[in-house]
């Protein structure tokens, strides 16, 4: 196609400055280098991590960025093995160009761009017990790709930051090879674009990180769409008791949907709430998930496990610089407190997969889009991410 | 025997009050009731969490009390089925008496009593997940008997609290019939008298709680008896790396005789340890283990382990209202805490598996005990506790 091995000229939102409105604006976007894809991204959905950077409270947020990392699109541009080797190909949803040693993406692949790397080659990929890829982290965690230390996007000459290494607020975007899911294209991309975050996310803390037997009882404190996903895991997995824990009792009516069969608001009480579910469930649950961020709530989440066995799955993403506490004797007398990231899938291997899953009808997407909007109207969709009736918001990136 | 049935007068070792030497005395010991067991202690050792609660440290600390818990001996009365149902044994190193509705041990047995119970029953032991059997733990946790909530001890009347369900510090005791391990009357109980407490927890937080493979790095934090017995567990679990970190460096050379292959004095380097260990472990360790009890070396301990996949497990004991902390971006990123109490061994059915492996040259046993004394020298005992240079003494209780 004509943009081969050429600057693409797009729209993109840019955040120049923390708490500033997004600017829609012409960007530049490169082509790819070594080991490189630049897709057409067709939509994007909107998640908190996107808000908490742009929000200036993460001290590794760079300005001026463009957000966004949960999206589906078509890899356009895939530069092979020489750097004169181009695949061509002319449409409007898939890969649009491919960086030199690119070999499973080909132009025309409908793909998911992962801020969670699978090289399939370095320690962690080759450990068998991690899906937190190391290969090209230290470039997307500064904003640039690895092949020289630089952003693909600019304005006007001036470089802008990648951000997660995926820039999904943008018409076109660059990313690692070793950061593209090729997905079945079949899949309807407005939908499947939630499998790039939050969907998986709460699955697979369910499934990979505290792995749910069937006949256990479940806490989740926070009923976003990392929660509801955590309730559909844990329903699926088997969990007789799903227990949501929330601020706003609204959420209990469409949490029931995804799983949650029992409901407690914090504020209706007056003890701790780890306290509360104590109570409630003869001595604590099996597994308890804090999908909302707070380290207060992570206690809480830890300290309502059952003693002897209760394991507290950390999904939220707390501010930086904070810190979780507890006695010691809480992991003593035989809690566990994990962790997961991207739920602990293998991106690239398993998003394809979920994918599948999607398409069986075996998990829901459908269910967590409660309003579509275009890429030019991210700031009103930024506000309604905020609003407790919105959980996903896809933004077309048509203009 | 005469004493079946009867109140036995001998000496135990008594903390009067917090921190005031120990008063060599004749106590009172009660018959056992239903479900107990009345034991003569033959042979008892020393252990931390005796002189933690001895200091006053402890809240839950009960005084007038009788210390103890790491011990061997014999049982000699056993009420069984009936209130009127003994037998009735005659010799000086077994089960002495056992209470009503206690089948398992006999009169004559050779015994190690056991401050984690296990009945077998309760919902902890029928999980397969814990061995912290709940079944009499409100009464051994404020230092009497179950089945009167009242305590067996007692001195010209007035009565003298248990200690951890098992007070070994006197010639006789009186126990719950599910914190009695019978072990193989061949075994020398001045030698299996440390399988009650400090050998199993460090074996079993590598066997039982960390599950540590062969061919992983192990950090251990405190070269005591526990940290040894933690090395000699991650060396028969095969591992590779076995970093001893001890801020006393004459620990090494001992330490050396139990695995630990590498050393660590955190005092010798300006960097916080657990960068040391990471450093010296190409991203860290694959498991730790915090075997003092300080909740700073919890946190190092935590941090010094791999991303992705290590595993921490806190060992020691930290004081009362102490907390830990860590920015919960450790655990996001695949690290995972626990802890563990006896080295999640099940009291009853493994003391007697450990008596065996020690029985059949397996484990070490005799290479922690460092010195030998009486039950009248207890107070120049727990002198020495404190010194670098005892790992474990054993105090015979005869006269």
């Amino acid at each position: 196609m004509a943009t081969q091995g050429q600057v693409i000229t797009c729209k993109a939102a840019v955040a120049y400055e923390p708490n500033k409105p997004l600017i829609i604006e012409d960007v530049q976007v490169a082509p790819p280098q070594a080991g490189e894809v630049r897709i057409k991204i067709l939509f994007t959905a909107l998640c908190h991590t996107d808000a908490y950077t742009w929000s200036g409270k993460d001290p590794e947020g760079l300005f001026p960025c463009i957000l966004g990392h949960e999206a589906a699109g078509g890899s356009i541009e895939i530069l092979l093995n020489a750097k004169d080797l181009f695949f061509v190909w002319s449409g409007n949803r898939v890969v649009e160009s491919v960086g030199e040693g690119v070999t499973e993406v080909q132009p025309g692949d409908h793909v998911i761009p992962c801020y969670q790397a699978e090289c399939r080659e370095c320690k962690f990929c080759k450990s068998g017990k991690t899906n937190l890829c190391g290969k090209v982290r230290s470039a997307t965690g500064v904003g640039v790709m690895m092949n020289d230390r630089k952003s693909r996007f600019s304005v006007n000459g001036k470089p802008i930051y990648h951000f997660m290494g995926t820039s999904t607020f943008s018409q076109y975007t660059v990313v690692h090879d070793v950061s593209v899911a090729k997905i079945d294209p079949k899949a309807p991309l407005e939908k499947v674009c939630l499998l790039g975050c939050g969907v998986p996310t709460g699955l697979g803390a369910v499934w990979n990180t505290a792995k749910v037997e069937p006949g256990s009882n479940v806490a989740i404190f926070g009923l976003g769409t990392v929660g509801l996903a955590v309730a559909e895991g844990a329903k699926t997995a088997g969990a007789t008791r799903i227990i949501g824990i929330d601020i706003d009792s609204k959420k209990y009516e469409t949490a029931k949907k995804f799983g949650v069969n029992e409901f407690v608001n914090p504020k209706d009480h007056q003890k701790p709430i780890q306290e509360v579910i104590v109570d409630l469930t003869d001595g604590g649950v099996d597994y308890s998930f804090e999908c909302i961020g707070n380290v207060s709530v992570m206690r809480a989440a830890l300290e309502c496990c059952h003693k002897g066995w209760g394991t507290s799955v950390i999904v939220g993403v707390a501010a930086s610089g904070q810190e979780i506490s507890t006695r010691p004797f809480q992991l003593v007398t035989g809690r566990v407190w994990k962790g997961t990231a991207f739920g602990g899938f293998k991106s690239r291997t398993q998003v394809p997969w979920l994918v599948e899953k999607y398409m069986n009808k075996e998990i829901k997407v459908d269910e967590y889009i409660t309003h579509s909007m275009t890429l030019g109207e991210i700031n009103k969709a930024f506000d309604l991410l905020h609003e407790g009736t919105c959980l996903r918001c896809v933004l077309s990136t048509s203009d």
